[in-house]
């Protein structure tokens, strides 16, 4: 099959728009640690520098995206609200956000998601809709829910302000640690990823900056292949927030600007979210340790090198943990 | 019973020694992060500040005692080495405080304590070695690796250049927070009370300054009412860190200085450290619990208080936690 000739979006963020996110946002946020570990260097014969995204608001670097775009509406537009369809970190960090700037929020989940995440979102003051877990259910319902209040869509990821967002936590990085060789981010549907490398390249350009993502849901590495979106359509990994397709435009961002897509195996996200717990002392979910699973594969060519990870959550079940049987 | 007049100890540490201590570790240890969540201040009605010491080197302040006993050594005595009896982090902080000054440690340990403890040791190039499980045979052990080696005892906590270090925590804590109300320390053998307390009171007279330890090892508070040292002599509880007996020196500062001693059940500390790990996405062993639990039994009166807490130590096995049976 012959793919039909794509046209990208062009690409709205830049450098200077990441640091105007990040001043929009600085007082909502955590400025989040940097953690180091020896351990965990000579694991991976590399320099590691930990940005811990786990310990932000809502306890993902959602609430960066989440919250840039929803300082960025206007008066008018905010006070309507705002709606997404999420079953995960970026409906509760939607809803905190638009409590944080005092306006209704509207959170599509699957009926089938967890009541712990439904409640998280309710206690941020958002309103949770349930729908049948199918892709035109859920259609139905977004549309049904913004004709009735005239709220806006925030995507969780393929959205402007979203991405602008999610590099401000590279920026934050980068500016604790300016002598960085790589920057690696999980890569599901693109949002951190993309507003990671434009704000490393922007900050500094040698940089090389690196997706990692499961091999049981590598569309990312897949699409970027073959030149165009191909749709995640059946994913089997154990990191919950890495299993969306990309969107057109974070793939329009990642495929002019990435360096790398490394593909890891379930038993080593499993091994790198235990290693992690266990020698940096902080609770990281399953999408969190791709990265760091990447390099203990050594799926990423990193030796030697001083390299930035991106830990990006930490929303886990205590009483399911996946190395216990 | 009428208990002996008691000769205490005359107090050699001070702020100026803390800060002198400080200095000294700066280059080696963590300045940890202080992490907040508004669902632990909403379950206290307090705003607690915590003090990562969990995400210190070895994963506890011990590191902070153990560094500053060690740097504080002529070159003649560092020479000959160092030398603790420590079942836990205090064993594993020394061997690594010593390894930092490239210098030999031996750390005397139960023959029944966990293997992954005495791994940890030998893996800072510590040398274990092993004793029957109990105080004679610990002292004889002790003595003869003294003999043997002309080796330094640090003790793990009845030692002013232990306390001196293990109170700049709370001189960081309170360089990040200036204006807390209170700060809480869990209460042991009184090592990071003691220093907590110097260095607290040192920087901000007017701040009140409290342990809290195991209702199943209450020796502290026991301690303290009867104004001499009772030895805990049948621990019961979770937090292992916490089954000590005060020493001479530590009951010197915490009869002089300490505001309240507050005891909590094993339901309160489970329960603690549990919310911890939940809402600030931290691993904390059950030691560094006790504090909060404190707070949610309401044993400790903070309502309305700006609180600073020290999480002192994150070494836990990730096979067996406390809420899973």
């Amino acid at each position: 099959m012959t793919a039909a000739a794509t046209v990208l979006p062009a690409i709205e963020v830049d450098l200077e728009k990441i640091r105007a996110a990040h001043a929009r946002i600085a007082a909502h946020v955590q400025c989040t640690p940097v953690l180091t570990s020896r351990s965990l260097d000579m694991a991976t014969g590399a320099t590691l520098f930990f940005k811990c995204e786990n310990l932000q608001k809502v306890a993902a670097f959602k609430a960066r995206g989440a919250c840039n775009a929803v300082l960025s509406l206007s008066d008018a537009g905010a006070a309507k609200g705002v709606v997404t369809h999420s079953s995960g970190n970026h409906g509760a960090a939607l809803a905190w956000a638009a409590a944080r700037r005092g306006i209704a929020s509207w959170i599509v989940m699957p009926s089938n998601s967890a009541v712990v995440k439904q409640n998280a979102v309710r206690g941020f003051g958002g309103n949770v809709r349930l729908c049948e877990p199918t892709l035109p259910a859920r259609e139905v319902m977004c549309r049904s829910v913004l004709e009735e209040t005239g709220a806006t869509l925030i995507h969780p990821y393929d959205d402007w302000h979203v991405i602008a967002g999610q590099g401000t936590a590279a920026l934050e990085l980068l500016d604790a640690v300016p002598d960085l060789d790589v920057v690696i981010a999980p890569l599901g549907g693109g949002g951190l990823l993309s507003g990671t490398v434009i704000a490393a390249k922007g900050v500094r350009p040698a940089i090389a900056v690196y997706g990692a993502e499961p091999a049981g849901a590598d569309d990312g590495a897949r699409s970027l292949r073959a030149g165009h979106v191909i749709p995640q359509t059946n994913p089997r990994t154990i990191a919950d927030g890495l299993r969306s397709s990309l969107g057109e435009k974070t793939f329009a961002v990642l495929s002019a600007n990435i360096d790398g897509v490394g593909t890891v195996s379930e038993e080593a996200i499993v091994a790198a979210m235990r290693m992690t717990w266990e020698k940096l002392k902080v609770i990281i979910e399953p999408s969190a340790a791709v990265p760091l699973g990447a390099l203990l594969e050594r799926a990423l060519s990193v030796s030697g090198k001083r390299v930035g990870i991106i830990l990006s959550g930490g929303n886990v079940d205590l009483d399911r943990l996946p190395w216990q049987h």
